[in-house]
């Protein structure tokens, strides 16, 4: 493809979204990175020249001018992540509504906002990728896990619902259920072993690049992802 | 068991709803039946002789109250079926997010609510059934149907994470997997024509009551239904 | 149904099949049991009136034997249940093939001998009801589990396309999650403790036959069970 | 990786096996052809320089003497694909039990002695890949196709124990469901339309490769492979 590609990584921060943001800017690509909080982007932007944007991706106004800003800088965003979760966990008799609410629009109606923008302006070009970040509480409901269950039980309905509507239109949605712990510089040196029992953000943004480049002749809609000491 | 047990049906009104009502009363219990507007119940509560309450339960103060009704009238529950879904569909591109907001309030905010309020209850009381009323796209999204189908995943996440939580402390959570339209009188006179290609809702009925009865040392937590006709 | 009923169950022996075999017989129903070796049915038989039949399920020409010493005796039978299993595991290497395809002659070739003649019959007659014994290993293959996860997965392949294919002809198939160890007086006296922590096999037998009596508009064609204190 | 790697693909023919031994080829592995009958493979021996070995997979001598055969020529298998099924199918009525049983071999019972027989050696050598081709049949049991679903079924649940056994010792075993009919010149020409609305086989190709070559900190067991037109 000669054409220099957009890509659009909604929740970034350290880890995976940093690797997805590194490997797209190295792989040619012009990468906007959006997140509430900007001001932790800066070494990230630095190291990438990726546009840093501020936006709360549960608000619509806000997830609506994100696009716009992407679009006037680079152009409609050929690939488009979203990788925000609201992590609340409690024992059932302990979870706060409202703290429920909260964690559920981080997790699936900013997914759902992001992801709906995406697919709109990918309609009317005729191609494109969005790729949603699951977890393993997504395909399993564990003990003090029901409000980042429902969450991504919910976001991972949503990306069912637009592979099956999408992908004959030429958009391509895909859904990664993360199995296991992402490592990280922190992680590393508490644990002090194995450096592949937690999963590489490098080794899983290949993934994701890899997704997106698939032909549409052999299309994957789930890709489920683990270190290979874990158990499943 | 010689006590009689105490049923509260949430999301009230014709349909599985009134049936689960007949059923439970006939087998002696106390039913309480909640819906947003209670004049509709107004036959029902005459024939079954159940306890009307008005609770919008998307509202923690009214799930709560509703609770607290309850108990005074019968004492607390020993059954809580959550029956009420927001049934919003459209294409990605034409969903509105409040709208979509909305219908996730009824189908997944108020399954929580009701089901903490009933598992608070009975662990303090240590036993209990909770059962969750999902359909089609509680398993699988099909296009033209995200809103519904991320407020169902959402439930039925909910419902693995509590049964995975409740039923060492013996409550008892099952998620009704309904894969197939229920029958109705307009229904049926539409279509005249075999009358069980539809879900028969008391036949419904039935299998809810066989799930509550079951011998702890053989649970199920999810109960898929079809009519014999339908294809999956 | 005025009717009386014929029940066929293949596998017998201790455990789940005699549970089945009092069930069945108590609730008015003819009742043929079919082992390899039929010695071991005698206080089981003196017990029920149930016809004991040798047979080696894995050998298509005994199994057209049984199904005629149950007619000429009873009639068609109305109910069989396929409760055989070879329960061969090994780590993988150890593995001998052998011992593997003899495995899976009981589990899944046997399984699909006694479902097709159970079927040919049903269909002849318009109803019928097949009902089939899977584990954990059905849809869990665990290390070390291969040659049992191997049959039980077939068995549950078969069961599926069997219920997809059969349903829409009034024939009800249907597949058993056992998710856990069934209750045993030897097994009891060892533990010495709750004697619901595994699977009480009366209450097994008793959820074949409430899915046997399913309203066809309302059909299950796959029912998990575990104990309470299981962990999934 | 320095080391020229061995490619063992068993079950090979036209389509995906050819476009297999291709990229592999191509990617500088020595790379081996098992077939029953190895004439078919002469032109494609003659492309990829491939060792071709004839191989009733089903034979657990015959299995074992293509792995010696092999390890001769090129030492042992890195990478080991089984690609061979029986595709047995027919009304439940009408299936021939020993017509079935020849399926199994073929789809379920080769694919067993191959993946034991790679798997022995590669937990010698320390490391290796070991890939399985599944279809739609291996996760859904439609009408029609009880033969045939209870090899793929079986395949999948042994691929699903091994990957879980064999993983922590650093073999990575991974099971493809190939979702939809696979491109051949003789289908395109018949068809005359778009030539990417069948699985094209060298897209599939370059997934297995991918998979290979996947972290070890991310790993994929199960990938689902389907054209973006087809309905699922």
């Amino acid at each position: 493809m000669s054409r220099t590609e957009t890509a659009l990584i909604v929740g970034a921060g350290k880890g995976l979204s940093a690797s997805l943001a590194r490997l797209f800017a190295a792989e040619g690509m012009q990468v906007a990175l959006a997140a509430r909080d900007t001001s932790k982007l800066t070494e990230l932007v630095n190291e990438t020249g990726a546009l840093p944007v501020a936006c709360d991706a549960s608000q619509p106004d806000q997830v609506t001018a994100l696009f716009e800003r992407v679009e006037k800088a680079f152009g409609a965003p050929d690939l488009v992540v979203y990788n925000a979760s609201g992590r609340y966990r409690a024992p059932l008799e302990a979870i706060e509504p409202q703290k429920l609410e909260d964690a559920f629009k981080i997790t699936a109606i900013g997914g759902f906002l992001v992801a709906q923008a995406a697919a709109v302006r990918m309609l009317a070009r005729g191609h494109g990728t969005v790729l949603l970040t699951g977890a393993t509480a997504s395909v399993k409901g564990l003990p003090g896990s029901t409000p980042f269950a429902m969450g991504k039980f919910a976001l991972r309905g949503m990306a069912q619902c637009m592979a099956r509507e999408l992908a004959p239109k030429n958009i391509h949605v895909a859904h990664f259920v993360i199995d296991g712990g992402i490592a990280s510089s922190a992680r590393g040196s508490e644990d002090g072993d194995a450096d592949d029992k937690w999963l590489d953000p490098d080794a899983i943004a290949r993934e994701y690049l890899h997704i997106h480049r698939q032909h549409r002749s052999a299309w994957t809609w789930e890709v489920e992802l683990r270190p290979w000491v874990e158990r499943f």
